[in-house]
């Protein structure tokens, strides 16, 4: 295994005792206390200071927007918690826009009798995620609901970003004859989440892939690589992305089993919990779809950004039938592949 | 009263007798239906059916940009509910950025068992609220938290707008001097949730000043106005946003107590539960602060819109103590307005 120690628990032990209090939501000067002692001092922007309603910024031209709610539990896990994934969630839907992220709002809804030392962490991680991705945290929300009505701590983020694809990037811009390329290996975000959360001991820690996807995006753009779609695989896997592109295009797509990268512990972990690698969510992988002339170049482009070193082409999109994924395995044999069904990963994000 | 008869209860009684299952949040087959049988039917809209991670939109000039999240009990009361508050909250956030408002986006965390019909109705609600105040919701996400660990149905809307204000409007541009203007009578948003929480029985149902204020604001704006700072009075009240306002220009302002206006029934329901109507919630309520010379040509234009026909100037910035808010009693005698302390209308948004 990589990566430094981190702690499995939560709520973790706190310093000093204190707790959210129902005051804190009240709009008041328990409110305006917490906000001055935890919340702007850790995220430290401008914009916030200013105490307004909302912030003034500039994009500079069309906008991408877009929002995710984080309710994953346990609140910390290896290779995150939930303040990198509601940063990195959110950054990562922007660059699927073929866009720049800019900045973040932020909407905490807070349980009564959190650790006010959990609360201080989390926002201490997005601070530190907010700058790993180059965004600002410019304006946000505090609520307060009381004792059992939440669990500890749920986060939302929107996300706006400056739009710097020269064409529009989705499934509607897909086209039969497409290459389809994996920006790496797959399963360890909602493996590391499932380990940590049911105490799982395998003999190995399998970290989340948690990261911010935006740098080698735009390194594509910046190139001029035909991008035509692109999509995080987070909640139900890269099989529930394919389908849905699919699906909105009107398009067929087929890959090869062997050309997706699973780590061997993600592997041993998915087969012990009857998990199919293909519907476990990842939280710094995506599928790139491009013309098929510019397939190499982009692979090549990707392996150069340690995020998606891992980039390896796995398939092709075809004309029909509209809506189908299929899967090659090892042995020569296709098998439709459909979105996740059921709640086999519930809470994972 | 007026207004038209409404259901107070809440969870509804469902008609199919559906439920959010843990499946629907779990980004596979099931919530993919939910999302196109519920969601996108609801809210209508060209970016939400292009199906991915984000919305593309023009702004066209500097940004305004915010976030709320509601976490209201009931979800239905006189007047409003999650979904009005959603939509128009965050709308009133932008219009006190000195914005037009163009695009929300909505995140729902949805407790397991909870009534589709419930969250039918609350996403039409969004749906109306939103062609009410002219903007467009363009992006979205849902989660499910197990049984337990939500309380119904949490929503979350970020805001963009374009600023369409000439000068920066906020604290910071308050001078001594400016005029203090109300737009309207204060304490019923919060009083009206009260009595539908508590099930109180006053003798007249007191309906939630919920509204979409971004008309006045602009009216206001495009006439001259010199406004240097626009407030909402949502929780904490005149109060809380006066002192607040206050602390962050570091100067005092003054208001007459007896042209702040108060409903008799919310002055008796006030009374009643030991509340002081300052401190009590608004949701279409607001502070104008502008330019001396403009205070009449101001209160004319506010008054000129239904949502703010009661508009009346109340007070002054002065010069200090810094922070400072005072109050004229009907005696004469001034007392000093602090923000909200305690916890006395928990969940009112």
């Amino acid at each position: 295994m990589s990566g430094p120690e981190f702690p499995m628990s939560c709520p973790l032990p706190t310093g000093d005792g204190e707790t959210v209090q129902m005051a804190h939501g009240g709009g008041g000067r328990a409110m305006a206390r917490l906000l001055d002692t935890v919340i702007r001092p850790a995220f430290d922007d401008a914009e916030l200071d200013r105490r307004h309603d909302g912030a003034v910024v500039e994009v500079g031209g069309p906008a991408a927007f877009t929002t995710d709610s984080y309710v994953v539990r346990p609140l910390f896990f290896p290779g995150g918690d939930i303040g990198t994934l509601a940063v990195y969630g959110t950054v990562n839907d922007l660059a699927m826009c073929g866009a720049r992220p800019l900045y973040l709002s932020v909407g905490l809804i807070l349980e009564e009798g959190l650790p006010l030392d959990t609360l201080r962490r989390a926002v201490a991680s997005m601070r530190d995620a907010a700058r790993a991705a180059g965004v600002r945290l410019v304006t946000g929300d505090t609520k307060v609901v009381d004792r059992g009505k939440a669990d500890g701590l749920f986060v939302n983020t929107a996300g706006i970003g400056r739009v710097v694809a020269p064409a529009p990037v989705g499934p509607a811009a897909v086209r039969s004859g497409d290459a389809v390329i994996l920006s790496g290996d797959i399963g360890r975000h909602g493996m590391a989440v499932m380990a940590a959360r049911e105490n799982l001991g395998f003999e190995t820690v399998i970290e989340s892939d948690c990261a911010p996807v935006a740098a080698p995006v735009l390194t594509l753009l910046e190139a001029g690589v035909a991008v035509h779609c692109l999509r995080d695989l987070t909640r139900g896997g890269l099989a529930s992305a394919a389908v849905e592109i699919a699906e909105t295009a009107g398009l067929a797509l087929a890959f090869d089993e062997a050309a997706v990268p699973v780590r061997d512990d993600v592997a041993a972990a998915c087969e012990l919990l009857g998990l199919d690698p293909l519907h476990v969510a990842n939280e710094g992988r995506f599928l790139a779809i491009v013309d098929p002339a510019d397939v190499d170049r982009a692979v090549a482009i990707l392996r150069d950004h340690p995020v998606s070193a891992g980039a390896v082409a796995i398939g092709e999109v075809r004309d029909g039938p509209a809506g189908r994924v299929t899967c090659r395995g090892p042995l020569g044999v296709d098998r439709v592949v459909d979105m996740l069904s059921g709640e086999q990963l519930p809470r994972i994000c």
